[in-house]
């Protein structure tokens, strides 16, 4: 293809990519707003042989159309079908997956050093947009590889915004040249990123030379997606943001802080109403758990809310900042258990393992909406009391919704008088339905209510369900307990599998793991 | 005292401060190298009203003479004497504690946050190394910190280390005043930061004003350490760097990856043989991750030497990046298990549980040194077949030595008959000595070996001795085996309790938790 075709290729093929998606509009945007670079950037390299790094992946739509991928598009997200990301198993042309932010520069250095070692030339681009920049790990390698004797090309991709607007003063102030420059890259601005012919004129002249180098492009996002709204009270985040505006008022102390997901969590009103107190800290898990540690030290009442996948970032800063010195900070941890169509890299089933394992922490699982708010409530009012950190996990589902409840620990949902409990926690709770056994919802899984110890006495085997990987967790604790106690009962556990659990429908995940009906 | 006596004062505190510590020279080399800013500090600043946050830490020994704990100085390190690191339980002056790096910034933007939230008005000290500034998490906050309307000072301490000499472009070409005015900091450089009128000065300068300001001092760490040498064939670190030097040999495609601790990892040596495949990429745990993960994609046979407090930052990196995607990837996991007296901050108590639940993770652990070296032979050969990361955990620890041995996953020690099993894994297995049970010595705990899984059904009873905290980890797994294969099998579980384990000498810290005779 000549270049002057490729104009006309881009239009048609984004057309294209357009009709096939109807899921995820806001990653589709993102797909859109790079087309020109996407399209430009297949031209000018020769992967699979040269290495081409998407950061997040989310916006690999166009990639994937022109990596043999068009017809297929239209199953992305879904059972079976495409990734809603890049991925190493779907495509050669993907050569680095991702699905979290701020790892491509990382990759890209891994494959300097090994093309180094192997004395392999070629071209080396990783993609990374201006939210993701802000991830700390994105300078951590960017201050690496320019120490590196090597070419690599590194192209900024700013659209303004990660999936909230971006913050940070590197971006308010805009002083990209004089950031790269400091750290060791060449830097090329380009204004017109959404400009084939403009994109693979700087784009050749940027890979003509060796060295380090930035590219740093403009692009812009169309705007196709209706506004974000949760059904009034069908979901958690529906109501975790309900909650949340009363505690605002009630609590004065309470600021909540945010890693970039405010958009998801539900409360991008709130921001709206308490700037001052809600903090968008950008895609910075451990800065952001830290932040708050330094804020209740300095007697405030911080609440992070993060995404239990994002929260595997900054599981030290819990341990070393927030338990150890038994700081009272109150963790909203949401998309807790499968998240569905985003997949593996997005399934939150590992903190449940990792939370349950930090000492003085107080872990809360509620099976539904008037549950949540309950412990939130709770939460606010005995914050000042608390030695360590509390977390409030509940998933990325719609849940029922009734009459107001105080919080409880333990609730007895069904008692047949048999011989064997059933025990389970969060979400799942309410999704069992069965009277062959004696069934309790275990509201607190950590530290174990005294009431629920007690009540393990009086059987002679127990069923653990737990939408959560792993082997510790609600499972480990309780183990722990009956073995600690000598207790002669009999354990039968029902967790996810020990495996990376695919895309698809939460409800479809669910029940092919044999974890609801 | 009038600010020409702090010259002497200073000088005179040095010499009570040297006469107190003799252990851990490399941390009063740090403390002695501020001891004028620090004096010059406590003069300027009203603490603790006024806000003074220490990075790490470890460069505390003068801020303790000073702040009423000279005379305790010599108790540092010892069960029940002072923290190595400041700690805010051990003094009101200890404003926020530390161990771990690169965490002041995001504590002293979470006190500005409430600072203005509560209307106080004082003033914010951050004193963070140029080692630690390589951190990611230092960049995170001082972009957000600076997008906040309020007056903070960061004290760059730049003594061209951290524990080894400092890496990446930003400190090798010293661009610091453009990186932090690119990220809206005002910068002052200060050249003599051993002398204490000279800071006073700067260090008024930069308070009298508002707005967010960073003081980049030069000082100058003494040279009080005899060179760092293990005793030969007396740890697992010597073991590990002996076999790493024969694997570096025989295995030309591995390369070895460190975040900034190659110094303690015994391998400072090859580093000096084989410059271009050993990597240290600063205090960077994230990003080293990943890179080996870039690594391995390009076809080169990572290992990552990293300690197993410091792995807990990376976790995610482990799941998202090489577990997910399958890829072969080594890690040495180094001060597994209590490290004694660097105390809470440090001990490797916490990997075990987070590895256990990483979806096709391999996990070895060495009685002793031979068993070590026998792993790191099959590790080598069979990398490149694996399908996901394997784990080398060993301790900080002295360690027998023997004949060399071949790779086993499984090992009697002990066989009397008794229908009790004693089972322990690394180098617990080694202490105990007892022919009360029968006693094997698990070596890889995940995935399980089969011939444990059918030695188990000849047991009562089952005792698991393990050094972690936590509630998955080896005893998670083998619960979940007894549990999924319905064997009818008591378990007594012996680990770590679910607190923080203080400081003292490793083995008087495990004989206190009943782990070893």
């Amino acid at each position: 293809m000549e270049p002057q075709e490729l104009n006309e290729f881009c239009e048609a093929l984004k057309k294209e990519v357009i009709s096939k998606v109807s899921d995820k509009i806001p990653h589709l945007e993102s797909s859109l707003a790079v087309a020109e670079l996407t399209v430009a950037l297949h031209y000018v390299l020769n992967t699979p042989e040269d290495v081409l790094i998407w950061d997040v992946g989310h916006q690999g739509y166009m990639h994937k159309a022109l990596t043999d991928r068009l017809d297929d598009l239209s199953t992305q997200r879904t059972s079976g079908g495409l990734s809603g990301f890049l991925k190493q198993d779907e495509s050669p042309y993907d050569f680095f997956g991702a699905g979290h932010a701020s790892t491509s520069i990382s990759a890209l250095t891994g494959v300097c050093i090994a093309d180094k070692a192997k004395k392999v030339f070629r071209r080396r681009v990783a993609v990374i947009g201006d939210g993701s920049l802000t991830g700390g790990q994105s300078f951590e390698a960017l201050n690496h590889l320019a120490s590196i004797d090597t070419s690599a090309l590194v192209i900024l991709n700013d659209n303004d915004r990660s999936i909230d607007p971006t913050v940070g003063a590197l971006h308010s102030k805009g002083e990209y040249k004089n950031y790269f420059e400091s750290l060791g890259w060449r830097y090329t601005e380009c204004k017109s990123g959404n400009s084939i012919d403009v994109i693979l004129s700087v784009l050749r002249g940027c890979l003509s030379y060796d060295g380090h180098h930035v590219l740093h492009i403009h692009t812009k996002k169309p705007d196709l997606s209706p506004p974000k709204s949760y059904e009034p009270g069908t979901t958690f985040q529906w109501w975790a943001a309900k909650e949340m505006e009363t505690i605002l008022y009630d609590y004065r102390d309470v600021h909540v802080i945010s890693p970039a997901m405010f958009a998801g969590s539900g409360f991008a009103g709130l921001v709206n109403d308490h700037p001052h107190r809600m903090h968008d800290t950008g895609i910075t898990e451990p800065h952001a758990v830290t932040f708050a540690a330094g804020m209740a030290t300095a007697g405030l009442s911080p609440w992070v809310h993060i995404y239990s996948t994002f929260l595997q970032r900054a599981i030290d800063q819990i341990i070393h900042d927030i338990a150890l010195q038994r700081l009272p900070v109150v963790f909203l941890v949401d998309r807790a258990g499968l998240v569905g169509a985003d997949g593996p890299t997005h399934h939150g089933v590992f903190d449940s393992g990792m939370l349950h394992d930090v000492p003085g922490a107080t872990i809360w699982q509620p099976q539904n909406g008037d549950e949540l708010q309950a412990m939130m409530r709770e939460a606010a009012k005995i914050q000042p009391e608390l030695q360590g950190p509390l977390f409030i996990r509940y998933p990325k589902a719609k849940t029922t919704c009734g009459v107001p409840v105080e919080h409880s620990d333990l609730t007895q949902i069904a008692s047949v008088g048999s011989n064997s409990l059933l025990v389970s926690t969060g979400a799942l709770s309410a999704h069992v339905n069965q009277e062959l056994f004696d069934h309790v919802h275990l509201a607190q899984t950590k530290p174990l209510p005294e009431a629920f110890c007690e009540l393990l006495k009086g059987y002679e085997s127990v069923v653990l369900l737990e939408e959560a990987n792993g082997y510790g967790g609600m499972s480990g604790i309780i183990s722990d307990y009956i073995s600690k106690a000598d207790l002669e009962v009999k354990l039968v556990l029902r967790k996810i599998p020990d495996t990376f659990t695919d895309h698809g429908s939460r409800n479809e995940l669910l029940r092919g793991l044999g974890l609801i009906p």
